[in-house]
């Protein structure tokens, strides 16, 4: 009953993605899931509002990216400091958790529901890093289109990087898919 | 009972959008809106799966898309393919109706079961860009890259657009936002 351990939410995370993966989604319960991570009811309640968000690791992300925002030199271009954020992001969350994430990814894409929250659970993203930008001073057409640029580069390079075999580093995904977004637009 | 008048889809949506901002989106049901557009209930599910789809126009712009991107010239790059459908999609469909998306955009903020089924719809969009890349033999990285890059520019000129009290067009704000990412990409 370690309710005390830092780890708890990754345990309760570990255990839900092994039910699942045995059981499936539906017939794996909230308390199945708290027995196997030897917890309790009351402690999964204080990390996850039902077991769908048990695929989100990443509530605190939007949070994150609004406080890195505001942390940032009062110098530092846009995007630039979505850049730097995201290099955090993949050493300390994204690569320690890949195998969680490649578990979580699969549920996500089999059932519409879990799509349409990853889908709002980007738009948060993206809403986050606006108003960062803006309570920084960013004009509103800049907040805009850099948040919308860095997130949706965010997410592909997570998708590619989730689906590579070669073992390649979340931030050589990033390097490419950066280089890619910018040929596309220069027609090249 | 003009059944077979090809703005009908037209005229319901019109009649919905002046309901809901007469009685609010809930007070109005499916026999209020056809009744104020003189159609039948049968004719109103055929052009929409329940009232909330009433908010979105553009059902049939994936498929666009997939057949846009099917006929474009072999040799032709595949930005510049969803960027010229942009801009017919621009004439054609979005400068005509820019009072009736403005009335559906408000009322697409104020739900949030609305505004998740408008981020599925623009997965949607970007998902048939990317297939109907694929299916000219573009690459994957390519293919999912210059797909999300387009719709997300798509998704934030239509935003500009909208909220712009000077009249531009549609099309100056697809410029803006292209220049825009591109800036952003470059860290200028």
């Amino acid at each position: 009953m370690a309710r005390w351990a830092p780890d708890t939410r990754e345990r309760l995370r570990a255990a839900a993605l092994e039910l699942f993966a045995e059981r499936g989604f539906d017939a794996t319960t909230v308390p199945d899931i708290v027995e196997r991570a030897g917890l309790t009811r009351r402690t999964f309640f204080r990390h996850f509002s039902d077991k769908r968000e048990v695929f989100f690791g990443d509530d605190e992300i939007p949070a994150l990216a609004a406080s890195t925002v505001a942390a940032a030199p009062a110098d530092a271009a846009p995007f630039a400091i979505a850049w730097a954020g995201f290099h955090r992001l993949a050493a300390d969350r994204f690569e320690p958790r890949r195998a969680q994430m490649q578990a979580a990814r699969r549920f996500i894409a089999s059932e519409p529901a879990l799509r349409e929250r990853d889908l709002q659970k980007q738009a948060d993203l993206r809403d986050a890093l606006r108003d960062g930008y803006l309570a920084r001073g960013v004009d509103v057409f800049t907040a805009r289109v850099t948040a919308g640029v860095a997130v949706e580069l965010l997410q592909i390079a997570l998708e590619r990087w989730l689906a590579d075999e070669t073992g390649a580093a979340l931030t050589e995904h990033l390097a490419a898919v950066r280089a890619g977004m910018s040929d596309a637009l220069a027609d090249a």
